[in-house]
C-alpha cells in the first residue's frame, strides 16, 4: 500500500525494575539464570495511577512536538489490552486529551503482541481507500498491573510502554504485503482469567496474567517460521532480500531460536529487549524507532516486521523505509 | 466501496423482560410513562453464563446454515464492549469456536452504538485493498450484565443481542460514503466506572453502567443531524434521494426527535425497538435484517445507516442494497 510511516515516538514509564527488585521480592529465584534465558535486564513499570491512556498521551505529544499534526489526524487507533474502562473505548478519551478534531474516527483494537501489524493493516487500508487521510496508531499497555511480584514466568519479561506512529499517504509502494493469522485454540495459554464476562473455569488466579511459557514457545516456533515464509512467498523475495528483521521483542530465547531455525543472519536482526523488556504491541514500533535512532535504517531498506503471541494471533509485513530521519 | 453485505443473521437471548419484570422489582416506577418515552416494551437478557462470545457464535452459525462460508472467511471482527476476557481478544476465541481457518485475521473493536458503522468501514477497506477477501463482522454485547435491577435510566432501554454480517467484494459501488466522528469530552456520560485500569474518580458505583440520559439526548440532537447532513453533502444527495433511514435503535424519544428536526418522513424510517430494545452495536444490523424480512428493502434502494452514542462516537454511511433475499 502507498502509505508511509511518517514519524514514530515512544514513552516508557520512569520506574525501572531490574535484577535487584526481582531478588528483593524473591530471594529464592536464580536471577542470573532467568536473565540469561530472557535476555531482559530492565523493565519499565507504570505508576499506580498511570494507565495506557496516560502513556499514549505522552507518546503522541512527542509526535506533535515535531510538527503541526494534531489537526490533520482523522483516524486514531489505540491498540490495547489494558484499557482505562471497558466502555467507552479508550481512543475516545484520547481524542479529547490530544485535542484532535471531532471529525476523527477513534477506536480501540484489542490485540497484544501481534497488534501493531494488524493496526498498520487497518490504518493503511482506511487511508488507501480514502476513508482517512492521516492516521495516528498508538500501541499502549500496562501488563505489569496484571502481574504479581512472585510470578516467575511473567514478571521478568513484561514491561509497560506506549508507541505512537503517524501514517500518511505517499506516492510509492511502501507497505505490504501482509500475512496474518489466528489460532484461538491456544487462548488459555496467555490469558487474564475472570477479567471479563466469562465465568472463570480456567482454575487460575482471577484477574492475573497467566502464561504457559513452554506452550507459548512451541506455538511461536511453529507459527513464526510459517508466517515469514508465507510473507516472503507473497512478496516474491527470500531472506537475502530483506535488510532488517524486527521481531516482537518476546525474549532472547524466543528470538534466538527463530533466527537459528530460519538461518537468518544475526546482523540482520535488530534487538532491544535487554533494557526495554517485552512491551507487548508497542515492542515492534519501539524497536523500529531505536533502529532508526541507531542508524540502522537507510532509505529504501526492506524491513520485515513480525508480531506474535496472545490469542494466539500473529502477523508479519514488509515495509520499504522512506528515508525518514 | 465495492463491497456487498452478503448475509445478515442475528441471535437474541431467550429470556425476555417486559413491564411486569420492571414492576416486580420496582413497584414505585411509573412503567407506562417510561414505556411511552422509550417506546420499548420488551428486552432480551443474556443468561448468567451467556457471554458476548456465546451470542456471537449463535448468530454466526445461522449464517453458516445458508452456505459454505466457514472456510472462505479470512477476516473476523468482533465489535464488543463486554468481552469474555480483557485478554486475549474475544475474536480469537471465536475463530476457534467457529472453526474458521487459521489464516483468518481476527480482532475486537471496542465501540458501542456507532460500532457497526466503524466495523463496516474497516472491513470494507481491508477487502477493497485486497488484504482480506471475505469478512465476518459480528456485533455482540451483554450490557444488561452492567445494569442493576433498580437502574431506571438504563434497565428499561438496554437489551442483549448479537448480529453477524457477511461481506464480500462486488462489482459496483455499493457502500459509502462514510461520515464518522468522536467527542471524548462526553465520555463520562455513558461509562462503566472502575471497569479497567483507571482508578475510579467518577464518584459513581463501580462496575455498573452509568448513563446521563439528558446529556446523551443533547449530544444526539446536536451530532446526528450534523452527520446526516455531512453524509448527504459528501454523496451529493438530499433526504428525498434516500429510500430508508435506519438509526441506531436508541429509543423512541431520540429517534422521534431526530426525524422531526430533520423533517424526515416517518414512512422512510425503519424502527424495531419496541420488541428488541436497544442492543448497542447490534441494533443497526438487526434492524437491517428485520427490514429485509419485512420486505422493506428493494434492489438498488439507497439506505442510510446512522449510529451514535457511548464515547461519544458516531458514524453514518450509505449503502445501495444489492437485492439480497
Amino acid at each position: 500500500m502507498k502509505v508511509l510511516i511518517e514519524a514514530i515516538e515512544y514513552y516508557l514509564p520512569s520506574k525501572v525494575e531490574g535484577a535487584s527488585a526481582l531478588k528483593r521480592d524473591n530471594p529464592d529465584w536464580k536471577i542470573e539464570k532467568i536473565e540469561e534465558k530472557t535476555g531482559i535486564a530492565k523493565r519499565h513499570v507504570s505508576g499506580v495511577n498511570e494507565t495506557a491512556v496516560d502513556m499514549a498521551v505522552s507518546a503522541a505529544e512527542k509526535i506533535f512536538l515535531s510538527g503541526n499534526y494534531r489537526e490533520k489526524i482523522d483516524l486514531l487507533i489505540l491498540v490495547t489490552q489494558s484499557p482505562d474502562y471497558k466502555l467507552p473505548t479508550s481512543a475516545c478519551l484520547l481524542q479529547d486529551l490530544l485535542r484532535l478534531n471531532k471529525d476523527c474516527m477513534a477506536f480501540d483494537i484489542n490485540l497484544g503482541c501481534s497488534g501493531f501489524i494488524y493496526a498498520l493493516a487497518v490504518a493503511a487500508s482506511l487511508i488507501e481507500t480514502g476513508t482517512a487521510k492521516r492516521a495516528l496508531v498508538i500501541c499502549s499497555d500496562t501488563y505489569t498491573k496484571y502481574i504479581g511480584k512472585k510470578d516467575r514466568t511473567c514478571r521478568p519479561i513484561f514491561s509497560d510502554g506506549a508507541a505512537a506512529i503517524l501514517l500518511k499517504p505517499c506516492n510509492y509502494q511502501s507497505l505490504g504485503p501482509f500475512d496474518m493469522g489466528t489460532d484461538g485454540s491456544g487462548f488459555f495459554n496467555l490469558v487474564v482469567p475472570a477479567s471479563g464476562a466469562r465465568v472463570n473455569k480456567l482454575n487460575k488466579p482471577k484477574g492475573k496474567l497467566f502464561m504457559n511459557g513452554p506452550e507459548l514457545f512451541m506455538f511461536t516456533m511453529d507459527v513464526v517460521p510459517k508466517t515469514i515464509n508465507a510473507l516472503l512467498d507473497k512478496a516474491g523475495k527470500t531472506i537475502k532480500d530483506i535488510d532488517l528483521f524486527i521481531f516482537h521483542q518476546a525474549s532472547k530465547v524466543v528470538i534466538d531460536n527463530i533466527i537459528r531455525r530460519m538461518e537468518i543472519p544475526k546482523g540482520k536482526v535488530f534487538i532491544n529487549y535487554r533494557n526495554k523488556g517485552n512491551t507487548v504491541s508497542a515492542s515492534i514500533p519501539i524497536a523500529l524507532k531505536d533502529a532508526q535512532k541507531g542508524g540502522r535504517l537507510r532509505a529504501n531498506d526492506k524491513i520485515m516486521l513480525i508480531g506474535f503471541g496472545v490469542g494466539y494471533s500473529w502477523g508479519s509485513c514488509l515495509i520499504r523505509w522512506g528515508g525518514q530521519k
